[in-house]
């Protein structure tokens, strides 16, 4: 693992967070919404697993190019959207469905639901942290899902406050300059070892969180090697209690 | 009231909030944090109610100028310390103050005290809409206040996200964009005329709340005319009274 090291934790003031998968169980969140969508409009059988997984590939391609610099800049709404039109043609509900019920589709984004640790263990964390968001959705989805699913952030940090995305060095630079912090007094929390993989790179301390959930029970992420990070937890509470938060 | 008008208040989903004298007592926090100081290094008698105003007006000519495009870029943090530097010479100050303790004092404005009603109001906006800043502070100094003063905003916003100074067009133009809002579905809140006249003109709606202590209780601050703004309220719970908030 690239230039991760150990560091010293005395110093973290803040915490900053993925949030789809780390924070919220986006997948769960979209099959939901969408079969139930999908029903009203007189479609009740799919494979709506797979809608979600196809309609997140397109997220995850989209912004790996983005935070490469290529691609036109935009948002992850209109990502999104991009990509719901696609797959509604292919589901065959392109056509049934009003402009009004495919924005509101495209807005299931905004109402994520979070992991069962997320709200108390964030919680516990802002007693002793400034807790932030350094996530790939924009500022609106962002705000709007914290109220959802009641994610207790000191601050809203996306792509569109810190003009680049999720893994380029200037998002993880940027969000410590934004608080007033230097690099080691932040720290990447996520459940994804290529985004903290990023952020010690840049002199962060990472905290892996395991979310074993996040493809769906069928399809457990496997515990990856975390021997390069600050932290392994197993949730958020686990790493309150790491961090020594009441 | 140059093309202030009223508005369709049942649009609004966002508050925005000037945040020095309209959430924050900022003279008394500087007054107490400043005598103190002082007192600390050997200074116990000054008009620190003049320091406090002269600290304020610095900020407030600086902010204008950037707000214009006058002036480089620098944030509310460096604005303060400029002045900070001049005024401790003033003092007597300057050179028994270590380099630790002028740091310190600068991140009073960092520590301001809410008025009275601000936690307790603004909870009770936030039950029914997203409440955001739109201050001249930067944002670590507004998500440093806000768990100082226990401010639950659902989004901290400021120049270094805008990257404009109120009263700039562009501040309250990029706050609604941000929060994925037209601008007549975001309302302005102010105790300053000046900021709700100039987020009027953007299509904002507009709230006044009086803030008769912002300059001390030797110096009353007059009611303004306000029949030009949609609401004019005594403070946040006599605001939320008013928007319909539990």
């Amino acid at each position: 693992m690239p230039d991760a090291r150990k560091n010293d934790l005395s110093r973290v003031e803040a915490l900053i967070f993925d949030v789809f998968g780390t924070v919220v169980n986006w997948r769960d969140s979209i099959i939901v919404e969408v079969s139930k969508a999908a029903a009203e409009h007189g479609m009740p059988e799919g494979d709506w697993g797979r809608f979600a997984d196809e309609w997140r590939a397109w997220y995850g391609k989209s912004t790996r190019e983005l935070s490469s610099g290529e691609g036109h800049w935009r948002l992850v709404d209109e990502i999104h959207r991009e990509k719901l039109d696609v797959l509604l043609a292919e589901y065959g509900l392109a056509d049934v469905m009003s402009e009004e019920a495919k924005v509101d589709i495209n807005r299931a984004w905004h109402r994520l639901d979070g992991w069962p640790d997320s709200p108390s263990g964030l919680r516990r964390l802002k007693s002793k942290f400034i807790i932030a968001t350094a996530s790939n959705g924009n500022l609106a989805l962002l705000v709007n899902m914290a109220k959802h699913a009641d994610l207790p952030w000191d601050a809203v940090m996306s792509p569109d406050v810190y003009g680049a995305y999720k893994p380029s060095p200037k998002v993880y630079q940027n969000a410590s300059k934004l608080l007033g912090l230097n690099t080691d007094q932040v720290m990447m929390v996520a459940a994804h070892t290529g985004d903290l993989e990023a952020s010690a790179r840049q002199g962060l301390a990472t905290a892996f969180v395991y979310r074993p959930l996040e493809r769906g029970a069928d399809n457990l992420v496997e515990m990856p090697d975390t021997s390069a990070f600050d932290i392994s937890a197993t949730d958020f509470n686990d790493l309150a209690d790491q961090l020594g938060c009441d």
